[in-house]
C-alpha cells in the first residue's frame, strides 16, 4: 500500500499558516522580512521542533528541515516559500511548503528506508519584495555584497537593513550559493494559478518548464495639437497608434504559439491633457512563453507589429527592451516520476508549462527539478479569492510523498 | 479710401505685451489673476491713457475702453484677452486685444464720424484658470455668491483669494451681467489655432460658429488577472477593450461631418501593474461639432462604439457624460459685414467654423457677434510654437477696423 500524507494534520497546518498575517479586509499580507514573515518562521520551526527536525539557516533566510542523522547521499528537496504578495492568498508558497514538511515528517515518523535524506526547504522572498526569487537566486547564483547592498524594497527600503535586525539568517548573505550536485533532485507542489486544470477537469498538472519572460517599454510618439482645432486628418496622435498596436498583439500571441502571452497593464500619456492630441503614448509590456525559441519568435512578432503600426500611422516608436529570462525546461525523469505517482494514486494528470515564474527554475540549475500542480479556482491567484478545495490538495500533497519517496530510495 | 490700422503701433503694442509672463524656457506664461497679468493690465491701461481712452473695470476684471463723450447708441465692442496657458504663445488673446485697442484709438485719433461708441474690451480669464471663460461668462450669465465662491485654481486656489488682492477689479463679482441688447454688436480677431486657412492659403476666416463641446469618461471594466498563468483567451482585458473603441473613433467623427473632432488625451489603466490584465480602463473624451444635431450625432456614434465593443469583448462599460456645451453659431448680418470688408481690402477669406471656445460664444448671448480669423503657422497654438506673420496680423486688423466702423456708423 502506498503511504499517504496525514491529511488532518496538513489540513491545520495550511489553517494554521493562514492565520498568521491575515488582514481585517480578507487575503493575507505577509511579505518577505515583514513581522508576519517572522511569526510564520516561528510557527514553521516550532512544527519542526515538534516532529523532531532540524532546522537550518542561511544567510539569505532560507530554511532546510531535515531528520537528524541523515543517510550519506546527496538529499532530495522539496518545499517552497511562506512569502505572499501585499495582499495575497492562503495557498500560492503556503501550499508547498506544509506539504513538503508533511512529507518530511511522515517519512520521519513512519521510518520508511530511504538511501537519501528528504529535506523540507523554505524560500526567502520568493514574491520578491526585495529581489526576483531572492532565496532561490541565492542558492543556485548567490549575490556578491554589491549586489546585495543593491537590493531595495517596493518603498526603497534595503535589503541589508531588513537583514541587519533578522532573526532568521545566519549573517552572511553571499555565502548561500551551493554547488550543484549537492542537491539530488528537487520537488515543489504548488497551486495552478490558471485556470487550465480545473477547465480540463484533471487532477494534477506535471509543469514541463518555467516560462521565459520578456518585457519591454514601446513608446510611441506623435505631436501634441489642440483637440478642438485640429481636424482628425491632420493629426499625430501617439494613442491611437499605441491602440491599434495593443489590439493586434493577441493574434501575434496566437501565431506563435498557444501557451503565449502578451499583457499591456500599465500606459501612459503625455501631456496627459484631456483636450490635448497625446503627442507620447509609452506601452510597458509583459510577454511570455516556455519555449526558448517562440519567445524570441513572440519579441520579434511584438516589435515587428509595433514598426508596421508607426510606418502605418505616421508616428514614431521606440522599443526598450527588459533583459529577458530565459524559459526554463523541468527534468524529464523528475516528471516521469511525477506521472507515475499520479496514476498509482488514481488520479488523472496532464502536462503543461507555468506561466509564472518559481524558486523550481533556480534549483532546476543545482538539480533535475519538477514541479507538481493542483487546481486554482477561477485561475485567482495573488489576491484573497485564490482557492483550492482541500481534496485537491490533499491529492496534491500525496502525489508530492509519493515522488519525493521514488526520488530518495532509487 | 479706406481707413487703415497703424501698422508700426500695432507691431510694438504686440511685440510690448509679449514681453509680458515671457519665460526662460521660450513662450509666455500670463495666467489670469497672476503677477504678469497684473503688469500686462497696467500696461494697457497706460496705452490707453497714451490715447485719451477711458478705462472701466467691473467686479471680475474685465476692462472695457472707450474715447470719453461717447454717442448715445449702444455701443460696438470689440477685444479678446490678455491672459494665456501656463506655457502659451504671443497670439492667442493678445492679437485680438491689441488690434482692438489700435482700432478705437485710430478711430479716436482720425474723428471719423461714428453713430455708436466703439469700445475695446478685455474679457477676464479667458483661458479658466478659475472658471470656463470666466469674464465674458460673467457679462452674458453672471456669477452667484456662491457659485465665485466655488471656483479654484488649478491648484485648489479660490478666485475670491484671487479677488481679494486684485486691483484690477471693482468688488461686485457677483454684478458684472449686463442686459442683452446694451451691445449693438461684438467682434473679435483671433488667429485660428488650426491648420485650415494656411494650408487653403487664405487671409481671412470669417467664423460661421463655435464649435459644440461633448465630453465623457468612458470605463472599460474586465477582470484583473495574473500576466503570467492567464491564457490569452480567458482574460477580459479592460484595455483591449479600449483600444478597440479608440480606434475606431476617427471613423465615427468622419461619419458625422468634417468638422466633427474627438480626441482622447487622458487614458487610466487599474490596478496599473506590468504584470496584470488591467480590471479598468478609463478614456477621457473631447469631442466638437459646430453644428448643434451633428454634435448629439457625434455623442450617440460614441456611445454606440463603446457599447457594441463591450459586447463585442465581454467587458462591461460606463458612460459618464459631462454637461454638453451647446455650438453657438455666429451673426450672418455680421459675418456679411466681416466678407465685405476683407474683399474691399483685395483679401481672399473663407467661411469656417471654430474648433476652440472663445469669449464670442458668450457675448454672442448678448449681441449679434462675429468672429475674424487669421492663419496660424502649422496651426500650433497653446503652445510657444503659436505664430503668425505680422503681414496677417495687419491684413487681420485692418479687417478688424472696416467691420467695426461699418457695424459702428449704419
Amino acid at each position: 500500500m502506498t503511504l499517504r500524507v496525514n491529511g488532518d494534520r496538513l489540513r491545520q497546518d495550511l489553517a494554521d499558516l493562514a492565520g498568521i498575517g491575515a488582514l481585517e479586509s480578507g487575503g493575507i499580507g505577509r511579505t518577505a522580512f515583514s513581522p508576519a514573515d517572522a511569526r510564520a518562521r516561528e510557527w514553521y520551526w516550532s512544527r519542526c521542533v515538534a516532529a523532531g527536525l532540524d532546522l537550518r539557516l542561511d544567510g539569505l533566510g532560507n530554511m532546510v528541515a531535515q531528520a537528524p542523522h541523515p543517510a550519506d547521499l546527496p538529499p532530495v528537496w522539496t518545499g517552497s516559500h511562506i512569502d505572499t504578495v501585499p495582499h495575497g492568498g492562503a495557498f500560492d508558497g503556503a501550499l508547498g511548503t506544509v506539504a513538503a514538511l508533511e512529507c518530511v515528517r511522515r517519512l520521519a515518523e513512519t521510518g520508511v528506508p530511504l538511501r537519501r535524506p528528504v529535506c523540507s526547504v523554505v524560500f526567502s522572498d520568493e514574491e520578491g519584495n526585495y529581489g526576483h526569487l531572492l532565496g532561490s537566486r541565492g542558492l543556485s547564483h548567490g549575490y556578491t555584497a554589491d549586489q546585495i547592498a543593491a537590493l531595495t524594497g517596493r518603498e526603497g527600503d534595503r535589503l541589508v537593513d531588513a537583514l541587519a535586525g533578522w532573526t532568521w539568517a545566519d549573517g552572511s548573505p553571499t555565502r548561500t550559493r551551493i554547488p550543484a550536485g549537492s542537491v539530488h533532485a528537487f520537488v515543489e507542489l504548488h497551486i495552478e494559478q490558471g485556470p487550465k486544470l480545473e477547465a480540463a477537469g484533471v487532477d494534477i498538472g506535471v509543469v514541463t518548464s518555467i516560462v521565459g519572460l520578456g518585457g519591454a517599454v514601446v513608446e510611441f510618439a506623435g505631436r501634441a495639437d489642440h483637440a478642438g482645432t485640429t481636424p482628425m486628418s491632420l493629426r499625430s496622435d501617439a494613442l491611437l497608434a499605441a491602440s491599434a498596436f495593443l489590439i493586434e498583439l493577441p493574434e501575434v500571441a496566437a501565431a506563435v504559439g498557444p501557451d503565449s502571452v502578451v499583457t499591456c497593464g500599465l500606459i501612459q500619456v503625455e501631456p496627459g491633457g484631456a483636450n490635448v492630441v497625446p503627442a507620447l503614448a509609452a506601452v510597458t509590456l509583459d510577454f511570455r512563453d516556455p519555449d526558448p525559441a517562440r519567445l524570441v519568435m513572440l519579441e520579434r512578432g511584438i516589435a515587428g507589429v509595433a514598426r508596421r503600426i508607426a510606418d502605418a500611422t505616421g508616428v514614431s516608436v521606440t522599443w526598450r527592451p527588459d533583459e529577458p529570462i530565459a524559459p526554463m525546461p523541468l527534468a524529464e525523469p523528475v516528471r516521469d516520476v511525477i506521472r507515475h505517482s499520479a496514476s498509482e494514486l488514481g488520479l488523472s494528470h496532464v502536462d503543461l508549462p507555468s506561466g509564472a515564474g518559481h524558486d523550481s527554475q533556480n534549483m532546476a540549475h543545482l538539480a533535475p527539478t519538477g514541479m507538481i500542480f493542483i487546481p486554482s479556482k477561477d485561475g485567482r491567484s495573488h489576491s484573497p479569492a485564490e482557492y483550492t478545495d482541500f481534496a485537491d490538495v490533499e491529492r496534491g500533497a500525496n502525489v508530492l510523498l509519493s515522488t519525493v519517496l521514488t526520488l530518495a530510495t532509487s
